[in-house]
């Protein structure tokens, strides 16, 4: 499929919702109100049979008495209405219908498959373009199509299809709150007419999606050309994928949730791996590669530079860098005479990882200098900083001294080209903490990193395999181009 | 050292805090404030040549001018003062001196290094034993001792060894939003005098601590000795370890922090599972195993039951037990028929994981009552629950939705023996999430679980990691025995 043809079917210019309702438990209202809250840029269109209005906007009985044509139909009612609604459709001049409903062949019941393959048909008949059944649809905050709540109203780099609605739906979520931005999310179901080959070759094409990543139960259509199309990827931008269904057990369960027939890890791994894709092996290490590859520039070396908390976390920390391969190498000895120039109380004692918890207030020797040092170093391929460890000290002095190093850290990535990154550990809290100075100190750290695109991962261990995997990447791609 | 002894050390009936201020930046003032808040049950005396009074607690000049005895004394002034300070608490009839104070031999400078060995002299001839330098001491809820902010104020049964402070906070802290409790944590650091053997010793002893877990940067004192006294540890309750400077790296690092030589990863990993202690990589790992041996039952099978999230939640969740060795059966036909009987419409659909996304509104089946079955079956040695994903839905239904699944999941616990555990992802949120209904929504359920001492863990793959030390530790105790 044409690179334009998809863009335009991914772009409408109005939508209609066929079972459109004021009920808010139906999934219905749920894809109006994010229409509305999105502020999609176009006609929004509610079907309803039994109501003149939909959300405080104009509802029509059938989508054949909607006025001129509809580009895009949301197919929120049964599934067995599907045949009928894509006849409306294509009168409609409709591109493409999302199918959202389920219960089709993943049931595993004969008369879902039988529908399944008579939607099919129909769809190829009438020249409609099909997204799921059984699927979230599209996120394009370009156009403001959205399927879930709270999602971030800005685009970014990081082009998404994700077969499962719920890991769309986290993969957005969680992602936004490490400051990942999506050029589309598509959530695509049991790929009944348009799969990963589209979607692949689509976000390969598209000029605002830098990064790929991709969640796969099983391959649908075609798929020694899906590792053609993959290598293509690869060869222009990184591209990240999890398999669902890699073990037996897991296989068994990717029939009834999509409806595929799931490979063998092994040999998925494999495969990916020689077409120069990344694969991950959960949502969680699909976020931090998105982190990775959509905010820090290639790094090709491995000898990292750390800004550390006190010394226990910076002794795990080195063993985490050294566990995955890198090289943490001894303070240079200028920069110790630097410090020292400078009249610092701990030049001698201070090492790499710098320890925070030696730092005395007034000393020369500060984090974000530290950092900077390093940054300008040539014994250095890149920088480390850990965020903060908990408060010894009260509220005051602690809030001033955690902002003063993140904000120094942020300004060491603005003044030097060399990649800098942050270690800001997750931390889910109860309701009685949720308030906290603590906390609250944290949630403003992380909304200000986010803000200035700062990239950083929950523990050093990711940091280090995300590091790994943009390093591996931008070596291959040399060679590959060389 | 014998138990009563330490004991008696550890449960002071008065302390002094040497370097007492009311001056915030001062560590002095830390120590007093958590005396104060934490309601030590004895007697508390701030030492401050300048002051009448700290915090509104009458001041004294100088440790010998305290009226009578004093159990334990916090030195949080200049390292170079304990010689001082230890013979004045000699005085005192003292048991303990707490030397928090650093720049000791972890500077690598001689000077100090003559400064510790005066030190520990001094302490071994006036018979008084020494916690540290370097080191933030004794967190003991019950007599209402602590060394950070926002300690939980009750007693659980964890007990651990921390040479790293920062790491102790952090493991209290973290550990306290997954409902770990401690009996004692000794933040020792230096370890001059007593070491990770004495608190080894007395963990082990102790009747109030059923699991220990310690940080140990370099063993201090007869290595010997303590792979011994792991043993016999082992034999009578878990014991969990983490060990620093694993990596040649992070060997080197362990000198500057708490000047300790740390020895090869791989011979600590071997002689520790030999001794039929758990090895984990760090802090986090550390922390999953604190739950899991503090708030789950032996768990001796590989079988386990999942009440999943969404479909590609629950085809992750199936590929990571499976990759950890777990075993996932089919739903057995007689859950089926259950199901069937009750008029579900999904029976025939329905597997284990079971997708709470496939159940409709008033459906008999729910995700309670399959875990409620499984529980039941003699097909699953346990099962385990996830907590939630995001919300598809609006407000309203979604929030109520979750209440009744976490809530049905505590009555399950509650009414069957067989263990359950559930899985609850962690999310660190910025300031402009922080008070979105989701993410409140989600800390209440922290709490809610937290208060019903429910185990969570923040990944399937952690879960899984976890029941498999379990599982282990309680195979090769029931060998051991027979």
């Amino acid at each position: 499929m044409a690179y334009a043809s998809l863009d335009s079917i991914l772009n409408p210019k109005s939508v209609a919702v066929v079972g459109a309702s004021d009920n808010p438990m139906g999934f219905g209202y749920n894809f109006m109100t994010h229409l509305k809250s999105y502020g999609f840029k176009g006609d929004i269109y509610p079907i309803n049979p039994k109501s003149d209005e939909v959300l405080g906007i104009k509802a029509y009985k059938d989508l054949e008495d909607v006025p001129g044509d509809v580009d895009y139909v949301i197919h929120a009612i049964g599934v067995h209405l599907a045949p009928m609604i894509i006849q409306k459709a294509s009168k409609k001049n409709a591109k493409c219908v999302h199918v959202f409903a389920g219960r089709g062949a993943e049931t595993g019941r004969p008369e879902a498959k039988q529908l399944e393959a008579d939607i099919l048909k129909l769809g190829k008949e009438l020249e409609i373009r099909l997204i799921g059944p059984n699927c979230l649809g599209l996120y394009n905050p370009t156009c403001g199509l959205s399927f879930g709540y709270d999602f971030p109203l800005d685009a970014g780099p990081v082009g998404a299809l994700i077969q499962s609605g719920g890991n769309s739906t986290d993969l957005v979520h969680i992602g936004a709150l490490r400051g990942v931005r999506f050029s589309k999310v598509v959530s695509y179901g049991n790929a009944l007419d348009m799969n990963q080959n589209d979607f692949l070759r689509y976000f390969t094409d598209d000029p605002d999606t830098k990064v790929i990543v991709g969640f796969i139960e099983g391959l649908r259509g075609d798929s020694r050309e899906f590792m053609d199309l993959l290598r293509k990827a690869t060869a222009k931008k990184p591209v990240i994928l999890c398999k669902g269904g890699r073990t037996d057990a897991g296989a068994r369960l990717t029939v009834s949730h999509t409806a595929s027939l799931a490979g063998s890890g092994k040999i998925w791994e494999t495969a990916v791996r020689q077409a120069g894709a990344i694969p991950v092996r959960d949502l969680d290490e699909l976020i931090n590669m998105a982190v990775a590859f959509s905010m820090i520039p290639p790094i090709k070396g491995n000898r990292v530079g750390i800004a550390g908390c006190g010394g226990g976390r910076s002794v795990i920390s080195v063993d985490e860098w050294a566990d995955n391969g890198f090289e943490v190498p001894a303070l240079p000895e200028s920069i110790r005479q630097e410090f020292k120039t400078r009249g610092s109380q701990i030049w001698d004692w201070i090492g790499n990882p710098a320890d925070v918890s030696i730092v005395a207030p007034n000393d020369p020797f500060t984090m974000p200098a530290i950092v900077d040092l390093m940054l300008k170093h040539e014994d250095f391929d890149f920088v480390s900083a850990d965020a903060q460890e908990d408060p010894p000290f009260s509220e005051t002095h602690f809030i001033a001294s955690v902002k003063e190093n993140i904000e120094g850290y942020v300004q060491n990535r603005k003044e030097n080209e060399k990649p800098l990154l942050m270690v800001f550990d997750e931390r889910s809290v109860g309701i009685t903490e949720h308030d906290s100075w603590n906390y609250r100190t944290r949630a403003e750290m992380r909304t200000y990193l986010v803000k200035e695109k700062m990239p950083f991962f929950p523990s050093v261990d990711e940091a280090a395999r995300a590091v790994n995997e943009i390093s591996k990447y931008y070596n291959r791609k040399e060679e590959m181009e060389s």
